[in-house]
């Protein structure tokens, strides 16, 4: 099995090179990474300036491409010219933070994966539920376990798995449970400061508002120590809302009247 | 009314200019965009270095608030701190290009308004169907008649409309027409090239690969010359998988098995 690796805590992160270990065992393994933590950069590609891909090396040994790019542009470069064709499977992360709820919008490793699904290739974004986090066993584990899973399933072409899985020891580990995306959000808040030339500048800070309570849910489930596993895909279209939308009769707004 | 506007292309593009002078006619119009053009930046928010709002002018007139950020960040600041309150109405655009199909992922202009429709303020994305796009009164009439349009309507919470207009003259637009995210994705190829002093770089281009054949995408109907109103939102559960995947028995993963 051909696995290409990718994140957004950038190719020298731990996370990483925790889940590179782990997917050794089960299969052949290919690491296109960005050089510098690209977190909360959501799905950017890069247009307007040309891409670097440099060879990176861990303990002696190499270890991956590090690209000065966003995680999505590191899945496209990576299946495009690196592996030069599409992998069995791809797995974004392990990153250090959870991706759950609105979460999934801004994310890097969850873009990554995405991009990977985009262009057809099952893929898998995973995390773990503290930003200092220092333990990625568990989680590796259960990388590894999804991946072998996913390659046994049929995944639809262009859905993906989001996968969070709590950072507490692997005892207390509640289960593994089928989730979807929750609806909680953050409060946020834009700190004013005042820098050393009497200019204001301002820093978002923010708290997640748990809104969540069904178990089956991505951010209710980490909260009650399972890991989670969401399917999730990138056609946005409101569909509810498309079915609703025929009473308004858009059609008619151009019949001379309101234009 | 009051409205909040922000796009991608920066806030000295032509399109913000043509969208904010047809909206003035119908509300209070507040502009918080991006100091520097920010295209498929996603939906990335700055968290890691802190945000700058300047004052900008044009034609000797207070215009609007330009910030160091995303456009995601500008939806954000511009609701928490510079309106202090969600505005009745957010409107993105107008961008110099199409958002249809894939390119919604990438999209800076539709995460402003995805952002606006994260903080529960109705919203709208609005796109001209050519990067090189001259001419914005039309689409900014579309804007202006969407605007009001939505407002006498209950879009749902979460919901955004993202729409797209053909770059041709007024006579000949065919309609306006109720669509969904089409499926054509690009052919990316990242082109190899070396550098004055020896180092390879890549830069990214591409065609998209039109599959998109019913009118009632918005790929479709924009190559039809139609006028294309899709709902979106941001609820990226793929509930069909998650259905299916019931049968995976996902639960069993952890019973001392695989683990």
């Amino acid at each position: 099995m051909k696995i290409l690796v990718s994140n957004d805590d950038g190719i020298y992160s731990q996370g990483i090179y925790a889940l590179v270990q782990s997917l050794k065992e089960i299969g052949d393994v290919t690491v296109v990474a960005p050089a510098k933590e690209q977190s909360a950069v959501g799905h950017a590609i890069t247009m307007q300036i040309p891409l670097r891909v440099t060879k990176t090396f861990k303990n002696g040994e190499f270890f991956g491409y590090a690209v000065n790019g966003t995680p999505a542009d590191c899945v496209k470069i990576g299946i495009r010219n690196i592996m030069q064709q599409p992998p069995d499977l791809m797995v974004s992360g392990i990153n250090h933070g959870s991706n759950t709820a609105i979460n999934i919008i801004y994310s890097g490793t969850v873009s990554a994966a995405r991009e990977a699904a985009i262009m057809d290739v099952p893929s898998i974004a995973i995390s773990v539920t503290n930003h200092e986090a220092s333990n990625f066993d568990f989680a590796a584990k259960v990388a590894k376990t999804l991946a072998l899973e996913t390659a046994g399933k049929d995944l639809p072409l262009g859905t993906l798995l989001n996968v969070n899985v709590p950072d507490i020891p692997e005892e207390d580990i509640a289960g593994i449970i089928l989730t979807r995306q929750g609806k909680s959000k953050w409060d946020d808040i834009y700190e004013q400061r005042v820098d050393p030339y009497g200019k204001d500048y301002y820093w978002l800070k923010g708290n997640l508002l748990e809104v969540d309570k069904d178990i089956e849910t991505d951010q209710a489930a980490i909260r009650n120590n399972y890991v989670s596993v969401s399917p999730i895909h990138f056609d946005l279209t409101d569909y509810d809302t498309f079915n609703k939308m025929k009473t308004w009769n858009i059609e008619g707004l151009l019949n001379g009247k309101k234009f």
